[in-house]
């Protein structure tokens, strides 16, 4: 399952050099990304009542072209390893109009207790849900 | 008691007309009310621990001259009330080179607590603290 | 001419408190402006183009409930005066799911040439369109 | 040349998880570059003014800690790479009461003539500094 995100560039996104500032991106890859677990019927809400967090625990971007005010963004997000103890996930943005790509990027969440603090391992019904995506 | 804070314009805080963001002053008044709280002797993480969190209930600015990447700025902030209510705060935001006045604005939080997520009247602990700062 | 435009709340959007912090609103009251002047038939970049800026000059917000992660908002846009010298607007930001008000604010602009940094009268091409949109 | 920036994390640089949001220590990369450059004797207005943008090509991250509010962090910038066609840094966020380390990253920039948006050569005004930071 690879799943699709719009974003429109807001004029708070953008920078004195007139194009999107390079941090938005890494904003815009989460967005995908809870997109991605939405589609696979995980809801972060749901896993923090139950007492995970999924923090981040590596990033990148490759940045090809600039986005800018009132563009319209695709934002491809691709399941890369979905594991009982982490999630990596790649992305792509697009500019929607003439479909060109901006940006490529990946990230890595771990499955923390929230209380131990500690990585842990993901029960079996959110694992189950993120398999069928995978498939 | 008036206190002074100071925070540098960073690139990431302007936008495509070159100048900073207008909504960015609105945290630097954070900025400037969680540095006055730390000269009274309160600290946001220990109200939290405590229980007790401050939501905003109004914010507003004037806007009269605009920052720039690189500026150093000045956010002054002065008492309006501090009441076991609520808190209000009044913020003058100078560019440091020259003084120019960039912004002023005012701000008032309420005390919640966690427990109920209703209004709540803040302990003589942080009151008598508050009240000193008023002197 | 009122319009509305959503935003779904994103994660970076919280804050410690759980809950969407205040200064996005201001944020997203620009997400109102941009898609009312769009329906106007104005946009921000064509104004750019032809040489002009419109900074914010006040903006104010009261807040009465809380948005949280992933809540579809709506933003509410309503002009409250457009002149050839500056354009005031007020919001009603709700919860779509069950239309409860979090927020309300105005903002106001005024246009200003880009080639002299005055503050400048708006040309009978865009003024005539902010009329139409206010009857 | 190693630099160090310092920042305090505010309560907008937070999340519902209680820690600092991930995006933003790529925005606090910049605040360790700029701090580089500056230290070197470039500012980026100065760049800019003479026709100069450098947008990011790359950036990675990797987190090891949190940040919560409050911490006040040290961002150790070190140059990796200064070429006339591109600079390459890596960094090392520290919480400063312990030294404890959070996050390194490492970001690239190409130069980039605003008049034809094509990558260039840096002149040799800003090499020459760029050369004695690196020494």
């Amino acid at each position: 399952m690879v799943t699709t995100a719009i974003h429109k560039v807001n004029f708070y996104d953008t920078d004195a050099m007139a194009v999107v500032h390079h941090a938005n991106y890494i904003r815009w890859f989460e967005i995908g990304r809870v997109e991605f677990l939405r589609a696979a019927g995980i809801t972060l809400t749901e896993m923090m009542d139950d007492g995970y967090v999924f923090p981040i625990t590596e990033v990148s971007a490759k940045y090809m072209n600039s986005a800018r005010f009132d563009d319209e963004l695709l934002i491809e997000t691709t399941p890369e390893a979905l594991t009982k103890a982490k999630m990596a996930f790649t992305y792509r943005v697009l500019r929607k109009s003439d479909n060109l790509l901006l940006v490529t990027g990946r990230t890595q969440n771990v499955f923390t207790s929230m209380e131990t603090g500690h990585i842990t391992r993901l029960p079996a019904k959110y694992y189950e849900r993120l398999q069928k995506a995978l498939e």
